[in-house]
């Protein structure tokens, strides 16, 4: 496939210019490659400083109210009519007065609400970008190896498209997350494994024969794929009136999310379309206990991270061997930031904090965001002072197991008035 | 209460001049009251026709991306200040060309997908229009009769506003329903009987005392939550080019749904704010055989509705005793539509064809009203060759018992190339 790619460019009006290792800096033409033929580092997206530089509010404002608006900092997309998309992006930036107060934050604290995206999570951002990009470098499958939000996300995305999608799972994923991928009529591959068994398997499969034509949006297309993510920095920067937020909480699973809305917030300042808050921006990681190597290395002081066998409710964010985690790490100290983990039931608690505050109904991962946003705050990490976005990655529908058994009726009655005073309802 | 409430005016900028009897024509003031005084009909809201002269394509293109761009052509919400909202509304109009292959329509066919709402029902636009107008009019509570989405909306709605809130619900609602109301920590009394004595009791308790401050939005709000449906014309017209579309397919649970979008699309022309099309449009309306009361009376020629006792799937349209059902009987046969109705394993099927075709996973009430369209087909009685719209109402997470025993993984692998091989995955 690499010969065929490398002669498929993303189209003229792409700003990207090639891939550069992330470990060594060694660059490559733009092609369906996620590691480094020198070092084995993984690959990221660069771009023209120029064509970046050229980029103006008033531009971006004039565009759709999705991802696309943003499409002079992506790798592909420019062109409307080759997009492979439905279209996410610009979700709510909600104001969370009642939030605030109850965890005690005085400066103001948002919501970024990317549950209200098609399939319900960020990961539509990062397939669009990802499969449009596959589009024109030629593959006639999509593809990935996914916890949930990323099967369905594809699934849709394969669907809308009129082309066929093989999705692989570990076996044990919330029914939610199942049924919402298979509806599609797609193939779904359920691995008994966890998540980092699937992704190996999906890692070996790409490189046969059989699969040559088959976009695996977060093995081969990775590169394009983790761009996706930045336009959840572009986005709050925007809606905040083009000023970077103080504090951002970010939940970790690869711990790419957390580089790519750092990197968004860099490349904002450096074309002078935000501002940055004075003494920077702060960046801090969110994972759950039964899944937090990237948290554990901070706090041990460590810059190589042990992968984990992840356990817990927070399904979503559970995998063990964080490509992006070193990352994550970088993100974190140069911003004077910090990472903070809670157990399932501070994670059930989160999930019922946020929605009793905000109405938002957030699956496990926001769970885990919002109640380590608490404890930072509790613990003095977080400064109450500053103002604060966290970010609700995922809809509560996917993961209702979780608040299942707590959450219910308050009141059963009969069907009638002398029934419902009986009950108190009225004298 | 209706002293009180007859001196609370909706607001200045608001265009509604009064109730007006639907039966006897009879008017009264803005008030929190649902039927006439004379001959017990519904009341509707009436509005002042210069005032809705004056709205301008330019003016509603330069609003928010919500409802809210229409609030010249609402009851209330003209200041944003004062909105009771989750901002729900200008949800995707997606063209749907593999479906139209599928059943057979050669004119283009597109899905308005209103899952994309913030609790992903349409029931956020006429909570949303409901509860404006009842924090205009000085009540403390917000409360409604649901079959599900209506209490997922009003909880959540209520939440953000920090407001309390009190819902009734049949006892035997899907689950992901009960506890998406249940998470955002309101009162929610799960009643022994169907959604018809649900609303009963409700109709009783409004009058007590002890809900003297409570806003039930679909009993004493009726008249204001109701034109919230208008939006749903609104935004296909303008989506379209400020057009109406020859043929529109609209699922029926009260019936209200289906006479506003009717009457939007008369506002608009009556304005000069849209075209129609050539020989005027058609409405359709789905219903699901367990709860078939309006198409029963439309195939019987009938103009009274027989109540039934509902049963099915399709939980969210079983009212057996649908208020608007005559209304909308009159709007299907003043514009040369029908009516028709599928039975569960057609809802199941319809489900999985617009999710495969389009990438939108439906509720029970998408799969009635895509099985219905092409029944519609089949049957001759919806035009091929006339462009059509049809109505996605809700989302498929919330109804995913309807689908989970017809579809799930594909495969099942051990997380090995040797065992991917062994099921024929690779070569």
């Amino acid at each position: 496939m690499t010969t065929a790619v490398a002669s498929s460019p993303l189209g003229l009006a792409s700003p990207a210019r090639g891939l550069e290792c992330r470990g060594c800096g060694a660059r490559f033409p733009l092609a369906a490659q996620h590691a480094c033929f020198e070092c084995f580092g993984p690959l990221e997206v660069w771009y023209d400083a120029e064509a970046f530089a050229k980029v103006t509010r008033a531009q971006i404002e004039a565009g759709p109210k999705s991802i696309w608006r943003y499409a002079g900092l992506l790798p592909a997309g420019q062109d409307p009519a080759q997009r492979v998309t439905l279209d996410p992006g610009f979700t709510p930036l909600i104001k969370a007065d009642a939030l605030a107060a109850e965890i005690g934050l005085r400066a103001p604290l948002w919501v970024k609400d990317d549950s209200a995206n098609p399939t319900h999570s960020f990961k539509d951002r990062v397939v669009s970008v990802a499969l449009t990009a596959a589009k024109a470098l030629g593959f006639r499958r999509y593809a990935c190896a996914s916890t949930g939000n990323l099967a369905n996300s594809v699934a849709a995305h394969a669907a809308r498209a009129g082309v066929p999608s093989i999705v692989f799972i570990p076996y044990d994923l919330e029914q939610g997350k199942v049924i919402t991928t298979a509806v599609y009529g797609g193939d779904l591959v359920a691995i008994e494994g966890s998540y980092d068994d699937v992704n190996r398997l999906c890692s070996e499969l790409v490189e046969t024969d059989d699969f040559e034509d088959t976009a695996f949006v977060n093995v081969n297309l990775r590169p394009f794929y983790a761009e996706g993510s930045k336009t959840l920095g572009y986005e709050v920067a925007e809606q905040l009136g083009w000023r970077i937020p103080a504090q951002v909480v970010i939940p970790m699973a690869s711990g790419e999310l957390l580089t790519k809305v750092d990197k968004a917030f860099e490349e904002l300042v450096a074309s002078g379309l935000a501002v940055a808050p004075e003494g920077g921006w702060r960046v801090f990681g969110a994972q759950s206990q039964g899944c937090n190597p990237i948290a554990t290395a901070l706090h041990g002081g460590a810059t190589e991270i042990v992968p984990v066998k992840p356990t817990g409710i927070a399904k979503s964010l559970n995998i063990g061997d964080p490509a992006a985690g070193i990352y994550a790490l970088e993100s974190v100290r140069r911003t004077n930031g910090w990472m903070d983990y809670v157990n399932d039931e501070e994670i059930r608690d989160g999930i019922r904090l946020l929605a009793r505050t905000t109405g938002v109904f957030a699956e496990t991962a926001g769970g885990v965001t919002t109640a380590v946003t608490a404890k930072l705050v509790a613990s003095g990490k977080l400064d109450p002072q500053l103002e604060t976005v966290i970010y609700n990655t995922g809809e509560g529908l996917k993961t209702i197991d979780a608040v299942a058994g707590r959450v219910g009726p308050t009141y059963h009655v009969k069907a009638s008035l002398k029934a419902a005073r009986e009950v108190g309802l009225v004298s």
